[in-house]
């Protein structure tokens, strides 16, 4: 098979490329639309797996609302019709008739867990009342491409409702800071998880936080938000609470989500000229042991040694010098003994599909009582006796993790340059390939030129390191990331 | 509060009460969709949890195809659109502008997934092909019913392709093995699993078998099926295959699936005068222990111990007299410590939950280190000494496990009468409360008459016990359950 196109000259074709090869999707025959294939599926489910914990431990519960929204229900809220009318699907016929009102696939829900919250929320002891879906939505969208941007995304929507502004800004922030501990720790990927600037607000809130990171290209990819809505909901369909002192006040309501862009973002993120690589914690195979089997030598002893040893990760196992570890050791495994490939086919196979850890045992190695582990990283192969394997593989399994994000942050960091001017950096933002720091007035006119070079302020930063607003003479008052977009 | 409507006299009223009352659901602004509440959707996650390692286990992997289906599609299998077209939805405008061709919101997905089995199986070494999603799909329905039936439901389809048509019907057969495992040994719900008539197969299939449940009004419920689907899919869609001597065939196709409609089948079947009653296999919350409040005593002290016995349900404890068990005891476990309501109140708000066990500690079971267990079966009342509870316990969520299957398999069979002949049971039948077991000729014509009291042959079982047809003279060819059903 032919190599992937060049990552760092083609890596808008590279990326097609290796997702239909590595198998995580497939074209729909419906416009904007993905297949997400049995491997795309496995990893958006571990994702699901670890951000659902988080959210039930956090005080929400999950609920399933429909997917049709009538139409009527978009209109209440001004910005909100505004921001979604040009991408709505709608059905108008149903049951063979047409409906007298039409109803749109959901594009995101507030509207109706909004006109829920004014029949189940009626005294302060309803509050916080905090709900959350997994579920499909459609977006009408112009340019797709799978994961990234696609007519119909799987994403979780969140949406409470609190008595105080203090309360609900403490919950977006704490869903933020829970998609960043999602996004770091598991995903391996570096994040900026700050405020957007006004005019990149979610349609309706009056704070959107946002999580930002920065691809290989310099683009930057809104990985995640978590909006702090406007009063303005709240009033459009009537949400009210009787206070402890029996005052009727509307609720603080926030929204929050994030959607299968966040597997593309793996893919862009730690994938290299061989194809995909998963951080352990998310991939759906962490380690793939591989018979090497040879002429003349006892294929079947070397099956059952494997077996064995997948068997020790399966069920559990004693490991460590101290101590028990009882039932499974968390390693999902599986061997591939196919006689009739070569080796480097099956390297080449699982290199591609970013199987973190190889586990090669061929007939020396049985003699000498040892297999050899082999990183997806490059890190070193090391020659390992068969009783310390597993012991020795979930340890690599955790440097692996931590590698990844050490090196993802790197290069993150090596994308992104320090700025003053807008002239200084105006030719190299429109050809791509960085992203800027620089400072900013906060003036909406100074934000305006960067559209024509299509790019934004991401987000506005904790840091104040630039002294003048990039674009006028002004002060700056906050740091401000600068990007072209997915 | 008042009383649930008799649920005896007044089933579908009672049935319609308690889902509300014991929030599984709310109405949605929808035509005939469901809000799912929290407590609904956690009960069918703990049904998807236990189905989806079911599925996976038997060498399924999950995908997640499109929402929607081009109209041709669902066209292209004669009996399929015949089968279907009557209750779609579909979709004509989208992004501000009509439609070349609309899109129809699935209403199963087999075209979409044969459609993708054409570009996918090209040889006999890509088969089987075991694929299964988890969705949410859409119907129109003229009457609807919370979880029974609803416009939008949500469900698995399970699709796959098979060399041989022996091997096609292993599979179906295994599915549905599969399922009366899940509702039998999970749900608690006594089920007939066999082949319908032919006239109440899926549109477009060569066998449908499904699982049949008998709810407390006599009428049928059909909780799932899994299809043998006839050869003009695989024409239709062109899937082909080289076989391992080079020729081209059409491979073998199954599909099944189970919905939501399962949370009601467990309201119906197990429910009673006081509200749910939800096996322990699948109830969200398994025990709720109780600290009984009384005047003058240490209410800080009852609520501390009430903590200290949560944990060790929740962290696992050391238990039985021969040995460890590590890690969590598996019961998902609250307490309900408001000192503003009545314990009479808190009673009466579980029991309508159908929380299976209810632990209650006051001051005096404090002092003599004890607790009270309490069944919602009513087996009856436990003292069990403080450091026994969790052992206690477990043992008897499985022992309501066992007897709520035990006691629903007796009054199932109490609804079921062994007949004869039409005349026999005709006048009974258009009054409903009962199913049948009967003989039959297996001729169409002898079934007809039943449609005209709304009734079907519900599956043909494999027994002989009838000698002769319940409508013509002909001997019986195999025994039929006959019932009215939802």
């Amino acid at each position: 098979m032919k190599n992937l196109p060049d990552i760092n000259t083609q890596f808008a074709e590279w990326y097609q490329e290796v997702i239909h090869r590595a198998e995580l999707v497939d074209n729909a025959p419906v416009r904007g639309c993905m297949i997400v294939r049995p491997y795309g599926t496995a990893i958006w489910e571990n994702i699901v797996k670890v951000l659902d914990a988080k959210i039930k431990k956090t005080g929400h519960q999950n609920v399933l609302f429909p997917l049709l929204i009538p139409l009527s229900f978009i209109q209440k809220e001004a910005k909100h019709v505004e921001g979604f009318a040009p991408e709505l699907a709608v059905v108008t016929q149903a049951g063979g008739k047409e409906l007298e009102e039409p109803y749109v696939i959901r594009p995101t829900s507030e509207t109706m867990f909004h006109y829920m919250f004014a029949h189940w929320i009626k005294s302060w002891r309803d509050l916080p009342m905090k709900l959350n879906q997994w579920a499909n939505v459609m977006r009408w969208e112009m340019r797709t491409r799978p994961f990234l941007r696609t007519t119909e995304f799987y994403w979780q929507e969140g949406h409470t409702a609190h008595a105080t502004k203090e309360e609900a800004e403490q919950e977006v922030e704490m869903m933020l800071n829970e998609y960043i501990d999602l996004v770091e720790q598991y995903l391996a990927i570096p994040i900026f998880g700050e405020e957007k600037p006004a005019s990149e607000r979610f349609a309706g809130a009056d704070r959107t936080f946002t999580l930002e990171g920065i691809m290989p290209d310099g683009k930057a990819l809104q990985m995640g938000t978590s909006h702090l809505l406007s009063q303005s909901f709240a009033h459009a369909f009537n949400i009210q609470f009787q206070n402890s002192q029996g005052v009727l006040e509307h609720p603080w309501l926030t929204s929050w989500g994030v959607t299968t862009r966040l597997v593309g973002a793996m893919v862009m993120v730690h994938g290299d000229q061989k194809g995909l690589v998963l951080p352990p914690k998310i991939a759906p195979i962490q380690i793939v042991i591989m018979p090497i089997f040879r002429k003349g030598a006892d294929a079947e002893q070397l099956k059952k040694v494997c077996q064995e040893l997948k068997e020790k990760f399966d069920v559990g196992t004693l490991i460590g010098q101290s101590g028990f570890m009882f039932g499974p050791a968390n390693a999902r495994v599986v061997i591939d003994q196919d006689e009739h490939e070569t080796p480097g086919a099956k390297f080449y196979k699982w290199e591609l599909k970013g199987v973190p850890l190889r586990i090669e045992i061929g007939p020396r190695d049985l003699e000498a009582g040892q297999a050899v582990l082999v990183d997806r990283l490059g890190l070193g192969k090391k020659m390992v006796p068969l009783d310390r394997i597993v012991e020795e593989a979930l340890s690599m399994l955790d440097t692996i993790q931590a590698e990844m994000y050490a090196r993802a942050t790197k290069k993150r960091d090596s994308l992104i340059k320090q700025v003053e001017k807008f002239e200084e950096f105006a030719s190299e933002l429109e050809k791509g390939g960085y992203a800027y720091i620089t400072g900013w007035c906060q003036q909406d006119g100074c934000e305006q030129k960067l559209k024509e070079y299509k790019a934004t302020i991401r987000c506005v930063l904790e840091t104040a390191n630039h002294k003048h607003c990039f674009m006028c003479d002004r002060p700056s008052v906050a740091d401000i990331l600068v990007a072209k977009a997915y």
